[in-house]
């Protein structure tokens, strides 16, 4: 616990309904990677987002939305959660349903919250730094009508994250590190990636959320009313029994759209906080390794009978008690989960999405 | 069966006590190469072996020799065959002892017995031309005091093979392929190799043997009197009860020594039969990739679930329900078995008997 007081108006959503087909062959439909414990200390990515957040709100304000295959896993993996505080939805829908569904949940309980929204397999390696960005985001909200994203000083022109400009300008008295954004951008091309970096006014968006559920009931109500109207009309049902029937029979007929472009591209009172907490998104082998413990010849080994051999640049994830002996490699990627092995080359790890679907067409999708 | 008619003094002696270190993690110590489908056509090498001598000799004049260790693997892998046909060494004492304890228990039985001498390890692909080769040399060996030695054409300098040089007269009668043995020369370097290879008078030395009880006694009794008498005091207990126990005994005390070191290389009638029978030592993992049937991409693959990309020249040896994917390898060995995988490149295969070393030291010996 920190020396932050916990406000029972805090509540965080943690969306946990992801795939994480890149990480293959750990992940897996049947458990993808939110649900493993990918750095090896003994946590899955989903139980140390639920634990940084007992920091910010009493665990009871703490919602997840997931996929209805993926239930018992979160109720297995979060200690103490109750039925209620895992939301199932029905299909994939990206995350704006997601987000209203988890706002009229809360609005029907506090109509006051003050709400985190988080994806739940994200890493933050400086956790006390984290916790004050969003104690200084969630005071700022509580103040503002303003819709708060964190934005993260971007190390390198990476070319998977989206980008946020923002403006330079001194915002009242309010922390300075929180400046009205400019204009997200998407994945750039690395040309462009290269001139954000440079800039100096772009940041990283990590996709974590910060508002007042009245300021975000707003924004649906302005820019996303169909959906919004969807999930209001459950207001009535919401923490009752009837509240997974509502959910299943309302969620195909959603619209199927982000928040960021159904939501924060949109509106004007949209706010970046600058941050620095060691975040990554885990999207790819590469952004592991770039944050794994490596050996003298620079190779992240997860598993404890691994013997290497000329062997450097590498990331190996095999289980605990199986013998690996490699030789000759630099620059892969080899990882055994579940008898399944991949060995791939790092630089090539984005063709691992094509692998998966190629795997499901050829060998059935019990291997992915 | 081939056309060929079996005669009652023929005799084969099957040497199956090596441990074949370069093949891990397929062959181990509890599990050598010889008793491995190594080819994946469900048959081991040492069933490929004895099933081609029954071509040559009736089943119960083939003799077995290994160790205590691998007997009832024999037992289990050669059907029909008895218990006294498995000739068990306490200790590991190359192949002169080995050589000279199983002429004894043939001249026990039968004094005019004709002998082929052959690792149960190798392959040979053209076994029709392999059994006219050995029926020719037993035809030469029956009426002369030969000891003659398979010579294979060498197709490339090959450092991993012993040479032999011959002498290219013509010899009286007998075929032509028959020819006199100049020198032995072992394992040469790689522009030796390529001089020997050129010049058109040396041949690879297969370690395939042939020649009558008479002569191979003869010739111990001369070159290795020591041998000789330890295993000539033997002929009061062969084919009885007492046979093992004299063995267990007389192996400690026996010089470890070779055949081709302690008989071929000294005695003067020894020439060579030179042949062509797709023979392979299978010495190295890139032996056998060199025999095997390749993809287009000119991997040789056993394993029914591997998928391959960007991936050539590799040899893939995997369990067949095992889910292996492969990304941008070039050149690679990579084996499981039993539960270990080893990643190797295919030049360095040499390390594989150092991995093996340090695996034992560090992992234990259950692993090699």
């Amino acid at each position: 616990m920190t020396t932050m007081e916990i406000n029972k108006n805090n509540y965080c959503i943690i969306m946990a309904g992801g795939i994480g087909a890149r990480f293959w062959p750990m992940s897996k439909t049947s458990r993808p990677k939110q649900f493993i414990d990918i750095l090896g200390d003994g946590r899955t990515l989903i139980q140390q987002t639920f634990d940084r957040f007992l920091s910010v709100c009493p665990k009871e304000n703490i919602l997840i939305v997931t996929n209805e295959i993926y239930r018992q896993q979160c109720l297995d993996q979060l200690e103490g959660i109750t039925k209620s505080q895992v939301l199932c939805e029905p299909c994939r829908r990206n995350t704006a349903p997601c987000i209203a569904y988890a706002s009229y949940k809360i609005q029907q309980e506090n109509p006051d919250a003050r709400i985190v929204v988080a994806p739940s397999d994200h890493i933050i390696l400086k956790e006390k730094e984290f916790i004050e960005i969003i104690s200084t985001a969630l005071e700022a909200a509580a103040s503002h009508d303003w819709l708060i994203t964190l934005g993260i000083k971007p190390s390198r022109p990476d070319t998977g994250y989206g980008y946020i400009q923002f403006d330079d300008k001194k915002i009242g008295e309010v922390d300075n590190r929180i400046k009205k954004v400019k204009i997200f951008t998407e994945k750039p091309q690395l040309e462009k990636a290269k001139e954000f970096v440079a800039s100096g006014d772009f940041l990283w968006n990590a996709g974590i959320f910060i508002w007042s559920l009245k300021s975000i009931l707003t924004a649906f109500e302005s820019y996303l009313p169909e959906v919004n109207k969807l999930f209001k009309d459950g207001l009535r049902v919401y923490n009752t029994d009837n509240e997974q029937a509502f959910v299943n029979k309302t969620y195909p007929v959603c619209e199927n759209i982000s928040i960021d472009y159904g939501v924060m591209e949109k509106v004007q009172n949209v706010y970046v906080l600058a941050s620095d907490f060691g975040w990554s998104d885990l999207g790819t082998w590469g952004s592991l390794y770039s944050i794994q413990e490596k050996d003298s010849d620079q190779n992240a080994i997860l598993g404890e009978q691994v013997l290497t051999y000329d062997t450097k640049n590498c990331i190996v994830n095999v289980p605990k008690d199986k013998l690996v002996v490699l030789q000759g490699l630099d620059n892969y990627i080899v990882v055994e989960d579940d008898g399944v092995l991949l060995v791939c080359k790092k630089q090539d790890e984005q063709k691992i999405r094509q692998i998966v679907d190629d795997v499901r067409d050829k060998k059935g999708k019990e291997f992915v």
